[in-house]
Parts: structure tokens; C-alpha cells; sequence
């Protein structure tokens, strides 16, 4: 523990240097991989090569071992006072969505390289070894096509990509089957025999992403830094439907309508005091009605609408919720169904499960950041990570989000770096353990 | 009265020849205005005029005298008893929507002609002269685009017909003005002098006009023949808007979103409130909102919707609680909008009055109604007619609707004649004294 007190105590001495490395990375990422609008990193493409090659020189210009899979993932080692000990893992993706930010993604890969670059400037050796990942392939929505789940560089790395997706998932571009373009790309994947699985709840200890948030929750509680409570899952309606009667809005009376519009406005109203209900017993749920509307082709101003169409996307950091959201949903369905003569379809409901983050890490995460003087606020992540799929092969794991003023997924995401340090300051605590 | 006696003791025996003679009528308008779907009879075009020609010769084989105006609406005279004392006028429009039915407008003017040959009959006559008229052009907004208010040939008639729109109204098909389509058509229009006005309140005692019921009422209630209470009038918001932020459905909570659609619900569902609550106080209140859509560019599943665009369609026979909506619905959307942080707007209101139907004369086709043990119903009309534009002029005017079941404006309309033939004889009964 010492050897902790003596990395706390470098903090203050080191922050101007830190600083200047931190902003000469992210400035390297940029230039190099900037277009017109944004940063382009495709999945398995130039951009994100050239992210994975920046971070294994500056790796290797800290005397750090560093390694790929078959797959491209980037590893990177650190090793630790007990060898034999499980290991902590941090990382994120080095992949970007088209004309996306600098910081989806990376900070998090740069975040653990920083980490391990205090450990070495201190001579301070963490408990066990320490790898930082730079994944491969979480944007792979953006850019391939087809059937797969996304999230191909970490599920690949924790040996749950199934084989199937290498030729379902389409490039978007080129055409080509994952697999073609893999092999195009000099990927030796499927890998065979231990390689293929470097992720693994045996020899790991726990697995901390620092991700820049993607909301607004900590820009409008001024707190830096997040710790993740939950990677919340989902209950998507792609196909809700009331159906109605047209009818002539002036011939017709009141009593002889059946008007979609009032139908599906008490609909979205009933679902909006459903979710107000559970937020005020303290459970974590928002209600999305993304798609809400008539039909273009038929409605018209003098017209009762006998259509309206919408989605429904339910976000909550419990499973059991969005349950009950199902079969609630579909209860106040049918009661406005019945008590109009309408019909009011949610349609089938397509389920993602929470990924709960692992309290023990989740405690070690806010009781270091209690010590360097950092705030925090425990929040959901609405959005999926890498993070989630290795928090599902039983690997304890948490996330640490930096404050981020304007979303991401475009090329106005602003983090601070004095945010980003603070957020590095409470993982290379942590993992010094 | 000791003439309307007889007329009212001749039914029975009457009715074999009327029903013959209105099924005679209908089948050759039918036969001669048809095309593939529905019937054909465009303002100012070839099927108007053959209508025209048909009920002209029909009346002529009457031995009734016939006359048309400059803009070419019919007029069929017989005199009553006393020549000098203002007349009642009845009828209709000859006009109908393309593939539209066979009734709508022609039951009108079919129906005042039927009347009249009762009187050639049964050799009673009437207290006052009266006249049939077929009336060009109300249905003008399907053959006419530009800026004109419809209703072209009974405001000509009534002499509130600007010339401007002669200009402004221009042909959907051939692209002329309706004074050039007039002139080709033979028309001598604008008339001059006292031609130029042929329905005028001082010479008309009053007007009645027979058409079919555009909507279901009269068909749910059981009921041939309806009276109406008042021509609607309306008050429509056709760019009425919620603005809201669009924001990532995982990542953004409830307490800082800005949904336009849960907005927008509780917007239409305060709306509807007020309706219900008019209508429990015996009002006469339809709200439509016919247009509700997010934008299809912009929304998506796990997008908090930013934007969603309604109409507003309210009917009212009251003038004042049309009014009052206008107030009351800026009220809720000022209310909504503060309370969400959202802009619910409506934008501007177009108001058209209602036409109140002159209380006499409702009084008066219910009593003759009841004396020919006719059941008859009070009920607004939701639809526009030319009666209303005879209304506004300051001549008493009334409607008398007959049950049909699939609506109007298409080539499904179903009056059955033997409700179409109650209906002449109320009118009959009334046009006698």
C-alpha cells in the first residue's frame, strides 16, 4: 500500500506532464485519422489500424510489451508485483462511427496506456499485471451489414463471437463477407487453440472501460467523473400499430369514431405515467416513443386517422422492469383498444438483458476517487459497450465516464482533459491494487 | 290548406308513380354520367351539363317553365297562388367529385322537381310561386385550383360571387382561369344588371335544400329523414408543431429530455378533454387532429423524437365555442409547453362560421314531417352545402338530410329511394303553404 500512497502523493508533480501527453496523443489521433467532418475509424479499416499502431509505439516507447490477437485486438502488458495472479484489464475500442469524435472509444484504450505510464514514471509496480485492450470492431454496426451483435473485437477476445457471424456480417462498403474482409485485411481469424480466447474469468481479476459519457447527465451535474451502476438493457417495439377508421372529421360524430390519434395519444400518455410511476419508487427506467405518426399516404387535415404507427424503446438497468413494462404496455393496449373500438398492437417486443456492473469494483472505484478529492455520481450507461459483453462472461467489471458536453457519435463530442485525468487518476488507483 | 289536405291524402296512391319516376331520373343521370368508377360531372364540364339538360327536359315535359342565369344554374318555375309574394326556392347542386356517387347534390335538385310534379298531379297549388334549381359548381375545389371559396354558382346566384375569383380560380385540367373556361363553355358571365342576382332575400320567402347525409348518423339512429340544425362552421390549425430536442434514447434520462411526442400526446389528450366537456354540456363539438407525425427524415427507434407536426380540424355549429377553442387550445398547448420545456404551437387558426338554419323553418318541415307520420331527426351538418352561403345572405334557408349509408363523395353512396321519397314529401308539404 505504500507504493499507492507514493502514487497518490506524485499526483500534483506529475499532472503538467501528464497532461501534455495525454493532449499529444488524442492530437496524433486526430491528425491522422480526421476527414472533413469528424474522425473516421472503421471497424477493421484504416483509421482504426492507424489508432492500434499509434498506441502500440507509444506503448513500446514505455518499454511495454505489446501483442495482437488473430483478430487485431491490441494488448498491452504491464507486469505486476504477484505474476501469478489474475489480472486487471482496461481498454475500449479503437474504432469510431463515420465522421464521429475523437474520444468515443479511444480515451479509453489511451486511459489505461496513461495509467501504465504512471506506474512506470512513479516506479510504483501495481499488485498484478495489468493489460491494457485496444478493441477492434464495437462500432461494427456502423459498417457492416447483415446478422451479427456487434461488439466483434471484445466478443472475439472473450471467445463468444460464434464462426457464423464471420459470413453474415457484410461489409457495407465493399460488399464482402466479414470473413473475406478479414482475410483481405491479413487477420488470421478464427484463430485456433488458446489463442483464441485471451479474455477469460480464470485469469482475470476485473475489467474497468473508461468511456466518455454519451449523455448529458454529468455536464448537468458539473461532476467529472461517473461511476457506472448498469450497461441498461432494452425492450424495443419496432412495429406498434392502432388502428382506426378514416373517417370525414365533419360528417362523422364523436360517438361513431374510432380515431387513432386519441387512441395512441392516451396510449403514449398511460405508458409516459407508467414509467413516472417506477421512477418515483427509485428504479431506473426512460420510455422512447422514437417513431410516432399517421400515415403520410392517407391522412389528411379533414380526415379522422384511421393509422397511426409508432416504436417503443424501454431503457432500465433491470430486467425484471422491463418486463413488467411488457406486460404493462400491453395491458393499457388493451384496455384503450377495448374502451375505443380501436386496435392498439405494440407488436413483438425484441429484449436486450442489463449488464450489471460488479459492486465490489464499484465501491473500490468511488472509495479511490473519495481519496484523490474527485467527485463522483453513480449513473446507468443507456448506451452498450464493450464492457457489457465481458460483465456476461462473469468477469467483474466496471465503467469509469468522463463529463462530455455534447453527445458522441459526432465530431462535437467535448471532453475536457482535466476531466479525462481525473478519470485516469481513479483507475490507475485502482488498478495499483 | 284544404289543398295541402289533398296533397298529403294523396300519397299512398302517389307513390308507385313518384318511386317510379325518381328511379326513371336517377338511372338515366346515372347512365349518362358514369365512367369507370363512380360518376363524372365536373364543374362547368360535360357531365354538369348533361345533368342540366336532363332535369331541363324533364321539367319542360312537365309543362314547368325552365331558365338558366349567365354562369348556367337552372332555374324551374311554377306558380303558386299568390304571384307577388317572395317565393320559395329548392334544390341543389348538379356538380359532383370525380369518381364521385350519384346523389350527392343531384338528390337535391331531382328531389324539387319531384315536388313540383306532386303539385302538376295532384293539381294543387302551392300558396306561393315556387322554384327548382339546379345549382353549377359546389363541388369547385375539385376542379379548380388558385384561390377562390368554392360554392362558384349559388354565389353567383346569390351576387356574392367577386369577379376576382373568376380570374384567381384556375382549371386543375387545362390550366385556364374559370372566366376563360367560362368563356369557352358559352357562358355569358359576369352578367350585368339585375340578372346578375337571381336569389335575392327580398323575392325569396325561403330556401330549402335536400341532400344526403354525408355521414352515419341518421343510419346508426334508424331514423330516413334528418333536419338540420346548422351548417358547421370549422376552425382549423393545418401547421401546428411541437418542437422538442432530439436526444439518444439510452443515454439521455427522462429529467433532461425534451420529447416532442409525449408533448404532443398530452397536448391532443387535453384537447379531446375539452371536447368531452363541451359535449357533456350538450355542445355541439367534433376535434380531429388527422395529421400527427414526427418527421420521417429525422426520427428513429432509439432517437427521442424533436419534432412532431399535427392539424387541427374542430366543427362546431356554434360560432362562440369555435372560438373559445381557439383560446382554449392555445392555453393547453402555453401550459404543455412550459411545464416540458418544449414549444407546442398550433400557429394560426382559419375560422369558418357557422350557418345557422332559420328556426321557422326547422319548426316547419318537423311538424309536416310529423303530420305525414314521417320520423325525422335534428342534427348538424358537418360538411359545407350551398344552403349555407343562401344562410349568410339573410334568406331563411334549411336542409333536410336522407339516411345513406356509405358516405358521400364516392361511387358507393347508398340512398334508398323509398327514404329519398320521405323526404320529398316533407319538403313537398312545406313548399305548398
Amino acid at each position: 500500500m505504500s507504493g499507492l500512497q507514493d502514487l497518490l502523493a506524485s499526483r500534483a508533480a506529475l499532472t503538467p506532464w501528464l497532461d501534455a501527453l495525454a493532449r499529444d496523443i488524442f492530437d496524433q489521433l486526430h491528425q491522422k485519422t480526421r476527414g472533413e467532418h469528424g474522425v473516421t475509424r472503421a471497424s477493421w479499416g484504416t483509421g482504426e489500424t492507424i489508432a492500434c499502431d499509434l498506441l502500440k509505439a507509444r506503448a513500446q516507447s514505455l518499454d511495454l510489451a505489446t501483442r495482437s490477437d488473430g483478430i487485431g485486438n491490441l494488448y498491452v502488458e504491464l507486469p505486476g508485483r504477484d505474476r501469478s495472479a489474475p489480472r486487471w484489464v482496461s481498454g475500449s475500442h479503437l474504432d469510431a462511427v463515420p465522421e464521429g469524435g475523437n474520444f468515443d472509444g479511444a480515451a479509453g484504450a489511451v486511459a489505461a496506456l496513461l495509467a501504465m505510464s504512471i506506474f512506470k514514471k512513479t516506479g510504483v509496480m501495481p499488485a498484478r499485471d495489468v493489460w491494457a485492450v485496444g478493441f477492434r470492431g464495437e462500432e461494427a454496426s456502423s459498417w457492416f451489414t447483415g446478422l451479427h451483435n456487434s461488439h466483434l473485437g471484445s466478443r472475439a477476445a472473450l471467445g463468444i463471437l460464434p464462426d457464423s457471424e464471420l459470413d453474415t456480417a457484410i461489409h457495407r462498403q465493399s460488399g464482402l463477407s466479414f470473413r473475406q474482409h478479414l482475410q483481405q485485411g491479413g487477420f488470421a481469424w478464427p484463430a485456433s487453440g488458446a489463442a483464441k480466447n485471451d479474455l477469460r474469468p480464470d485469469t482475470t481479476h476485473g475489467f474497468i472501460e473508461l468511456h466518455i459519457e454519451q449523455g448529458p447527465i454529468l455536464e448537468t451535474a458539473n461532476i467529472p467523473v461517473g461511476v457506472v451502476t448498469a450497461i441498461r438493457g432494452s425492450l424495443r417495439a419496432r412495429n406498434g400499430k392502432v388502428t382506426g377508421e378514416y373517417a370525414h372529421s365533419g360528417a362523422v360524430p364523436h360517438y361513431l369514431r374510432k380515431d387513432a390519434v386519441f387512441a395512441a395519444a392516451e396510449f403514449a400518455r398511460e405508458c409516459e405515467d407508467f414509467a413516472d410511476g417506477a421512477r418515483d419508487a427509485s428504479e431506473d427506467i426512460d420510455v422512447t416513443f422514437g417513431e410516432f405518426t399517421t400515415n403520410g399516404d392517407t391522412h389528411g387535415l379533414t380526415k379522422v386517422a384511421g393509422e397511426l404507427r409508432f416504436t417503443i424503446d424501454v431503457r432500465s438497468s433491470s430486467s425484471m422492469l422491463l418486463d413488467r413494462c411488457g406486460t404493462e404496455f400491453q395491458q393499457i393496449a388493451k384496455r384503450i383498444s377495448d374502451k375505443r373500438g380501436v386496435a392498439v398492437t405494440t407488436g413483438d417486443f425484441a429484449k436486450s438483458d442489463p449488464a450489471v456492473m460488479d459492486p465490489g469494483l464499484i465501491s473500490a472505484l468511488e472509495a479511490n476517487a473519495r481519496e484523490l478529492n474527485i467527485r463522483t455520481m453513480a449513473l446507468p450507461s443507456g448506451a452498450g459497450h464493450d464492457a457489457a459483453d465481458v460483465a456476461r462472461c462473469g468477469i467483474p467489471t466496471a465503467m469509469i465516464f468522463v463529463r462530455n458536453a455534447n453527445g458522441s457519435h459526432n465530431p462535437d463530442e467535448r471532453m475536457e482533459i482535466s476531466d479525462f485525468l481525473q478519470g485516469v487518476w481513479v483507475l490507475a488507483a485502482t488498478l495499483a491494487r
